[in-house]
């Protein structure tokens, strides 16, 4: 039901400044599939919670076949949402959040939806199924109206359900412009024109059970109070630069070092706020110490970490069976090899 | 063996500024004791490195009956040194680390001296076994010496062997003004006039083993490359202002919440450098997680942690049962209790 409170008005201002001059030729149903993304260089703060307007821009690949494939549909008697087979209750945090983001969508009063969700991720495992989720039903309900949106608007639209909802309508690399005008309109994700086929991306299992703080508020707690925040947004501005110098060059050393203090300083700054906020388990720092422990033999591996316990790890193609020698039933994904198993159900 | 180079010239003027007026009536041996000491507001980072001035102020609390006892002998035929009854070679990190604080002592050109230091904690689990160290060892020249010399003085010949030691010259709640001026004579510590006999502190033994890193060069590593660093100075500041007044206003809410956010904000700044510092162990992390749930669950138990992996936890005398049950066989010290047993080998 949409709630014409002021969160919704300023949404909904954002949303019609995209739709404006789209016609609307709805079908009855449309499917899309968008990747998880992780971040290389990490969004962590919002300038603006309603427009998801970020304090930094962030950067991220892409990581098919992993993401969500959303299916949504219209003519139901009321809204339902269903998450990997499971009708979701709609009182859970999870299907308000959708409605939520459906409220700005509603082209007639009564208009309800269903929307039926499979994420080839562990929801909440830090792997941003989130960002995957909102992306994939930004794409598909583009589809089922017929607005044929590009990019960049696609992105500012899956930007309002989740903020790194905005990358995962793209591939490969992407970068997500922080902007700075206050209705959000300069605030998007675009893929970088760079490939890596060498890149690997690992999934360290760490505890894939639900993480025990939402990183909404998380994030707001972390800019409201860390006294290193301040510091974290400068940091931020340099990794970019580095990061993206890294990745033209084709550096791999340079990228992954950088990505990896990237991480670390999101996690460090975190611990600055009051009270603190500790996302890492006992196998996170096992992880860590294993991961750095390779590099000193010799082997070029990286870590990042989301807002969650496990820690993903980069390295490259040449590195295969070492990194997996170390990590056995390590979860590898390359994002760029042709070679890589096809999306699940990708309609692209 | 006095090595005439200009580390050695700048902290012998730093000594002969103190010692210039000081007649000398010396003894053959001498002891003292002095406690380990535990920051509630942490030193990380140094100004000058030969002076071991800081770039912050710090505070602490004494420690005893944890410390080290070292008796100082002279008339060998050459320096030795013995810790924990253990001959230690001369070409040891150690051993020259005390020739070379002993080189700044020397009276006559051949003088040679005997160490020998046992210690109630083990060395280099992260409990500042130097900071006790090189405090009781300024204490037995003083008075091997006979200087007699006022503690704001004593801090600082300690301070030249480690940063730390020039806390553990003193007892209770200490302070080390961090200073300003470039010889240090403005760099001491020196006791707060304020008790809390209910004070508790709890050592949590995650590993008591050789920690890999020392704290010297993870100290400059942060400092040099840690893009967080910026706002750990400012953040230090604040936390000794709000320590200081939850000290005199006797809060232990307070005191707790802003020591240990000062703690893990000094690592938060560690893992900032580049490469990234990380003293924590898994055991580290589930201690963490253990206290933090011990206070949703109504007990006021806070951490601090040091340049190592093992936690240490700061109660009042209240909670000691329920600490206990949370931490079996936790080493528990009370600081200013009359009725903790004495100390070892305290010839005050």
């Amino acid at each position: 039901m949409p709630q014409h409170d002021n969160r919704y008005q300023v949404r909904k201002a954002a949303v019609d400044s995209i739709l404006q001059d789209r016609s609307e030729s709805p079908e009855n149903c449309a499917t899309a599939f968008a990747p998880v993304n992780i971040a290389l260089c990490k969004y962590w703060g919002k300038r603006d919670p309603i427009l998801n307007l970020p304090v930094t821009s962030s950067l991220s690949v892409s990581l098919p076949p992993l993401g969500s494939t959303t299916e949504i549909r219209i003519g139901a008697d009321r809204d339902d949402v269903t998450l990997n087979d499971e009708p979701i209750t709609p009182q859970s945090a999870f299907a308000s959040r959708v409605v939520d983001f459906l409220d700005l969508f509603r082209t007639a009063r009564d208009l309800r939806f269903s929307v039926r969700t499979t994420n080839t991720v562990p929801t909440a495992a830090g792997l941003a199924s989130s960002a995957s989720g909102f992306a994939a039903l930004t794409l598909a309900l583009d589809r089922l109206f017929g607005w044929d949106l590009p990019p960049k608007q696609l992105s500012i639209l899956a930007r309002l359900g989740s903020g790194s909802a905005s990358r995962s309508v793209a591939r490969g690399f992407v970068e997500w412009h922080a902007g700075s005008a206050t209705h959000g309109a300069d605030s998007f994700a675009e893929a970088l024109a760079c490939t890596w086929p060498d890149l690997r991306v690992g999934v360290i299992d760490v505890d894939f059970g639900r993480k025990s703080q939402s990183s909404r508020e998380a994030m707001q707690r972390t800019v409201d109070t860390s006294a290193l925040y301040h510091s974290w947004a400068q940091k931020v501005a340099d990794d970019l630069a580095e990061i993206r110098s890294a990745l033209h060059a084709h550096d791999f050393e340079r990228l992954g070092a950088a990505a990896e203090s990237n991480a670390l300083g999101m996690h460090a700054t975190m611990l600055g706020a009051r009270p603190p906020i500790l996302y890492w388990l006992p196998g996170t720092v096992k992880a860590i110490h294993r991961v750095h422990q390779m590099r000193e033999d010799g082997i070029n591996v990286y870590l990042t970490i989301d807002a969650g316990p496990n820690v993903k790890i980069l390295f490259t193609k040449n590195d295969m069976s070492a990194v997996q020698a170390a990590f056995p039933g390590l979860t590898v994904i390359a994002p760029f090899d042709p070679e890589c198993p096809t999306l699940p159900t990708d309609s692209d």
